[in-house]
């Protein structure tokens, strides 16, 4: 008997069209919520029952904050409206001739879908670096990492071996987009102000955090002004920043670049690229580098109720002619811009095409030390670009209560230079199992 | 090769003696934090980095509380003394002989060992209820819980069996302590307040919450009175509060009663006693009941520098010819108490008998109701109760930002009628993990 023999998607009848959206992330929560409004009965699936702020999550792997403050539960986020529908389940598959997607329990009809599954990491093929190596995309990955972090200081107090303990105590982030700088910065103030304290026994020059980048520059998707100015800042906070220069290899603890550089380490974290989720059954024609080919109206093309919004649609036009960036406000947008058009669309009216506002971008490095570019070529660095990059995120995260405790963190953190969050809570994640299986022995008990 | 084989316990010679401290619960972290004050070396172990207030683990359980305001890192907790040393691991083994403790990344000699490790679930031998049943004594028991309870109305949603919707329902804590009482308490809030709200879908009528107590009245710890209230205010939440029975077996999703009774639930929550942690190696005389026999100075009878304190610890006296209660403040009090004692045997001078002062019990049972059971009979219940038991949780947690995390969440659930903490992470554990595996395919996916 399998797990799964008395479970279905069974959602009642309506007479308004049936909207089936995959993934509950920026675009798929916003077109959820809007949508409700409206003449359609929404079905969003996801196979977390929470809505999670990725922007933060490095806060969380470097126990700045808790995971819960940076997450929503789904249900809670669109709640009281009947014809809203929310299946936590993972999508396998996408039957675009008889209209229906499959999941383990079942399958589900639409007559609209609307795939908002977003991106996951691109480990451009790299198995070897696939098992061994951290990614930084969900909630589980943040506490992972969090707890690999911690308890390999653990494990380093229990060591002798200078080589052994400098490979717990380095860290290899690869990448020098936000997320690579945003996690180095957070990894150089833990190493400056927390990590001494908790570990007096430890010697922590030799604890080296190295950020990896491929092309000559940090923060490919900002300016040229902001890159150098995030390098200088990361220099100041002693992190080795390599550019021009790739992961060749992964294994027995030691990172190897394309130079023949050796690094030894046992934490490589991630951040070197995202790729579209492409859910089978998608056919091959429509799919474009990991991303599913959109027209101005994020329909998929050749199809009339069958879109795409946000990391997982490629939509090429004179201004991006690679398709949009993929980041959040675009996602955003794009659900705005979608829902308006399925009204019209509804009302037998022509559809707009989809015109992306730039509202800027923005990384911070430290405290005090952020870098902003504006639309219109205005840039600022430091103090005030950091306030401006901590206000923004607050107000962009969702619910009262997760920004109510975040700022509390904050002020928190910025005035005691501690972070709070330093637990090790073992998770149970797949691709880590041998390691938990081998770790486990250490400090767990099978009979309580 | 094994995984341990670069580790070992390496503590610095001192000129003080050498006291070896296992577990960092209430009694072993007062006794660490006094005595690294005083001319010892401290060593502290413990299988997690962190101490967790275990009386308000079930609101963590049950989406009150986030799991970082409960719990505070041990290194944090206790700092910047270079006489102290805390080791993240698990003693394996006493050797009260060559005086040493062993664990698996080696021994570790001491001059005193005090034992403070507490005390773990009780199965009372039923392999199928260990196997089966959620206890809740640690931090990652009750995320587990918490991520157990909501996956099951996550699923409940997915079927039309109107059976097997109830067993993913219904829910069975035994133990009428309180934990039990407060955890059936708090079910019973999220059943009336936020589950009918996330979960339009469900009839919460079918949801029933059974709380089984073997003897004949709930709270024995405290007065017939409180017991009774607690019971009143248990039946006004809908709690079916059955005592004077126990459970029998727990197989195929179905409580069996020593009455016959049959309970179709997939949770079942184990509050129904606990026993002392014994670690191998302690002599068999010395140990009663899981308990460890210690004279009027928590000395294990017959050495002069063996202690145990807490609940793994057996005191008899006139007042206590069992033993004292197994709760925070004895082992709180026979810390401060054993500090001053130990001070006492290094200057040659006679030790004092440890005197237990009883400061009162209390339960919550839910929102303005609580019972308060204070020395020299004086008992109250209902909302100033709940306002008593309120404060006097905030202000033993330790850590001011802990204190202020919760009071925010508290004013905030209580305000809104909400527990927003309703995440479903779930996490690695041993005892889950043929659960996880059948699972996972639902949700979870191997290269990302």
């Amino acid at each position: 008997m399998s797990n799964f023999d008395h479970l279905s998607i069974h959602i009642p009848k309506s007479h308004y069209p049936r909207v089936v959206i995959v993934g509950g992330g920026f675009g798929g929560l916003k077109l959820s919520r809007m949508l409700v409004k409206e003449k359609f009965q929404v079905v969003l699936m996801d196979r977390n029952n929470y809505h999670v702020f990725q922007p933060l999550l490095y806060q969380v792997a470097t126990a700045g904050l808790e995971a819960d403050a940076i997450a929503g539960p789904m249900r809670k986020l669109i709640k009281e409206y009947d014809n809203f529908f929310f299946r936590m389940l993972r999508v396998l598959k996408v039957d675009v001739e008889s209209k229906k997607v499959s999941t383990k329990v079942g399958d589900i009809s639409y007559d609209y879908l609307i795939l908002a599954n977003g991106a996951k990491t691109n480990f451009f093929g790299n198995d070897q670096i696939m098992k061994n190596a951290f990614p930084l995309k969900q909630l589980s990955h943040a506490l992972d990492l969090r707890s690999h972090l911690l308890q390999n200081f653990e494990k380093a107090v229990l060591s002798n071996e200078r080589a052994y303990v400098e490979s717990l105590l380095n860290v290899v982030v690869v990448g020098g987009g936000p997320t690579g700088v945003e996690v180095a910065g957070a990894l150089a103030e833990l190493k400056g102000h927390v990590l001494p304290k908790d570990y007096p026994e430890l010697n922590f020059r030799q604890m080296n955090i190295y950020l990896i980048e491929g092309t000559d520059r940090l923060l490919n998707g900002m300016s040229q002004n902001s890159g150098d100015k995030a390098h200088y800042y990361l220099d100041g906070l002693m992190v080795n920043v390599i550019t021009g220069k790739f992961v060749q290899s992964y294994e027995n603890n030691v990172v190897k670049l394309n130079d023949d550089t050796e690094i030894h380490t046992q934490t490589l974290i991630w951040a070197a690229g995202v790729m579209g989720s492409i859910i089978d059954g998608i056919p091959k024609e429509l799919v474009e580098k990991s991303r599913i080919l959109v027209n101005e109206f994020n329909q998929v093309n050749g199809f009339e109720n069958f879109y795409a919004i946000g990391d997982v649609a490629c939509m090429k036009s004179e201004k991006f002619p690679k398709g949009h960036p993929m980041v959040a406000p675009v996602a955003i947008q794009q659900a705005e811009h979608l829902v308006k058009n399925l009204k019209l669309q509804m009302q037998g009216k022509e559809m707009l095409g989809f015109d992306y506002t730039n509202k800027g971008s923005m990384a911070t490095i430290g405290r005090n030390r952020a870098v902003v570019d504006l639309p219109g070529d205005i840039k600022f660095t430091g103090l005030f670009a950091w306030a401006v990059w901590m206000f923004v995120h607050l107000m962009s995260i969702v619910g009262f209560k997760n920004k109510f405790i975040i700022f509390i963190n904050w002020l928190w953190n910025y005035f005691t230079y501690d972070r709070g969050n330093r637990l090790i809570v073992r998770f149970f994640n797949p691709t880590l199992k041998d390691y938990e299986e081998n770790q486990s022995d250490l400090y767990t008990d099978n009979d309580e």
